[in-house]
């Protein structure tokens, strides 16, 4: 499939620069580039490749539009822009109504107009999928569990009975939705169950990635706003409420009956504390350690960066004498006679 | 299923407190309750919710049991007593004995008495079922696999051959039991693959979470004891061991050959590194990096909590300059001529 | 299947020690050993143990071989020669060709000579598997995927459509190569999808680990080398590139675009930050926190190990007070008139 620049131009009112007959057969990377493609440049690092590219038009910002020295489209979102141009190219996630022969659908599960089921998925009884919905190969669907229209399981993904998925929800191979909460007691020979009578929850336009999993809750449902964006082997367990928008990063795991906010930018192997609230707007970096609420907007960090082995163990060590340092610091400031400030050196941390 | 004040106090030897003829159809929050079912409070953070709750009675300890305004048990434990009460409304496990016609199950394979066995599982030749289990959809046990009496294999869990499980294993899906431990040698060309001859022998009672993975020794086994709990996402390398009754949370990895002993309690995402011994009895706070091993009782934690990204910045600058405030204290304690105590700069730590 | 002692020596071009006639018909573990069976020792802590062992031959390494007591092979490196042995004893992946009739195979697929597909397998048009290739049970090779010769996938494992494995790489359960990246711009109402339109391209003598996923690439592929290992849980994100004969463990996740050089060896649950470069031969300890780029070879590790955690909360409000402790250096060293070291106090940290 071809579009020329004018095409894309006025499709997604972008401004035309060069040559609006020019065939544009799908995407590419700046450096080196493909004739016959379009590429775009939104990280200003990268403006030194606009001059040698091979792309036969760039998608560029305002402030950028200038240094085109051929084809190109200017958007206020350069980066936007080039999505909604790529998607043009995408057909991986054509598909052809029907259910395979293979797969095993429970007579009175509901079956809406347009939906494809892959070869070898499951759906029990009293299931409802919504119309245009692509349930992908070895997908299970439990009893009684729903799907708003056009849901896309890509593969071997797993919804517990009773799990409701809004519209245009997709989901990644592996993904476990409403596997049993980790309610445990401890009873007089060991630890016993405690029954997670919860379900799952999930809004409309969420993604989920691969291999992660989302308890069920105890009593009350695991709910995900609308717009939830969940990467790659992500643990969102029982009870927690994740709000609107918010997109968190692969390998982020947040404890149970945890409360986070709408719009929050959550990185990747971020360790949340449950029972803790963040709150909407958050900014979490990659790898922080989340002890205690964050009910504020802002950026939040954590954690001691690579170093050398050998730095980083004496840095250890440092640490480590810290106490040791403080008082040989009491000490000179009493030899000399000033009043330092209080170190409280026995004071805990409630936060930890 | 409905029961009456009376008989969930008489079938759990709770006290009664008000209306023994009250119906509970199930089990809700205490906030904000529902009209029919009954909840139950454990943590005293909650107890002002104890007077608008819409429950229609309420499972306290002895020291709250004043505080009930309506209808209500007095237990010991209270959230163990509602576990039980719980359990009376959990259907999600009740299953039809048989094995479905698309399940591949190899005839020379042993199916005990009342074992169900869902559509697409496989079961390979010399498995043996124990009785009255359940293996889910799309599970796989391989060859000479055995599961002990009633045993739940939720959905698309991986037993590799030869894995053996105790009575009344539960596994959540997507679990992977027996992959190939993580052993290779250098040889002339690149890495080379050291055979994983070793299985994994899991106990009785033990639950298993969604996507968690545990691979089978190299030599000898890897050993799950009885009672343990491990929930969504872990790790367990080759050759470890877990004693009995030890609960692991979310997302903690375990390194190869590490021993941890029994009743042992560990948070999320915590590291453990190979080839060290836990004790009985330890507490491990979520988050944590084990290092070594850590023989004795106790609680243990590592890590720097959350903050706000410009504080975590100039932390991570301060630590970084540790060695440098070490050299200005011992500057001005040879200026004011008072001996500072010893401070190691050059030591490494061993344990790291 | 038996070996004597004589033929391993001349097959592996070992020295014999003692009796060339020994029957072996395993390996074990030195302690407390089998007899019939034959162990290596590699680690000199377990020296000791050489006289105890009931093996019945032991591999050792050259300054081993005088303490050797009984039958013996004496290698450069035992553990390799151990790994050489043991794999004669493997029958882990043995195989018969042959397409299961329960699996779902595309008439245009093409299926190589010798191959294996197992039940409940799913292979979609255009896919080739490579000759003398094991497709396990319930494994799903995804429209125009490519296997080269001698692959292993193990059991579930998911291949995206358009993925490429070179020749002999295996794949543990649960593996999802190919899923789409997290690539998302923020629109008018909310988060949209980039379209990942590139691929996963999987050199030759690859190992991947159970519930591992790897995300193709957002216009280019995710790229990894020859002879890379990969443990279980691991997370390669979009446009990433591994280099040949890089090993990594498990639950370590790479973000988006950062290139990873040769020989490299990473440590469990490491996190490394997205668009960096790690050079070549980098060693990189557990649990490591990595938000730069390691252009040099050497040895980098991060984190706070574990301590009690009364300890651990008074080294967190330690480290908090930092910034105080600095004024109170600076303010001695004023009050006593010597010139303290620059420390900077406003400087933030740009790695981090």
């Amino acid at each position: 499939m071809h579009y020329t620049l004018g095409e894309l131009a006025q499709r997604f009112g972008l401004e035309l620069v060069g040559d609006a007959s020019a065939l544009i057969g799908g995407v590419c990377t700046l450096s080196p580039g493909h004739e016959g493609q379009i590429g775009f440049l939104a990280n200003p690092r990268y403006r030194s490749t606009l001059g040698q590219t091979r792309a036969s038009a760039v998608i560029v910002g305002r402030k950028d539009a200038t240094a085109l020295s051929g084809n190109g489209l200017v958007a206020r979102d350069p980066y936007y822009a080039f999505a909604q141009v790529a998607r043009l190219f995408d057909a991986s996630k054509d598909f052809a109504p029907g259910i395979h022969p293979t797969a095993v659908v429970a007579v009175d599960a509901q079956i809406g107009e347009g939906v494809h089921v892959g070869p070898l998925a499951v759906i029990e009884g009293g299931a409802i999928v919504g119309a245009h919905s692509h349930v992908g190969p070895a997908c299970f669907i439990g009893a009684g569990a729903t799907l708003g229209a056009a849901c896309r399981l890509e593969a071997r993904v797993h919804l517990n009975a009773g799990v409701t998925l809004g519209e245009r929800v997709q989901i990644q191979p592996g993904a476990v939705i409403g596997s049993r909460g980790f309610g445990n007691v401890m009873g007089p020979k060991g630890w016993e169950e405690v029954p997670q009578l919860g379900s799952v929850v999930i809004g409309n336009d969420v993604e989920i990635g691969a291999n992660t999993t989302i308890d069920r809750g105890a009593i009350d449902d695991t709910v995900i706003g609308n717009g939830v964006r969940l990467d790659n082997l992500i643990m969102i367990a029982h009870n927690c409420r994740i709000g609107d928008h918010t997109a968190i990063a692969a390998m982020t795991g947040i404890a149970g009956s945890t409360r986070v906010g709408s719009r929050c930018m959550i990185g990747g192997a971020v360790g949340i504390n449950g029972h803790i609230e963040i709150g909407d707007d958050v900014i979490i970096l990659g790898r922080a350690m989340v002890t205690q609420s964050l009910p504020d907007k802002g950026v939040y960090g954590s954690g001691l960066p690579i170093a050398p082995a050998k730095d980083w163990r004496k840095t250890v060590a440092r640490v480590r004498r810290l106490g040791k340092l403080e008082d040989r610091v009491r000490a000179v400031e009493q030899h000399v006679g000033i009043k330092g400030l209080e170190d409280n050196d026995d004071a805990t941390d409630d936060a930890v």
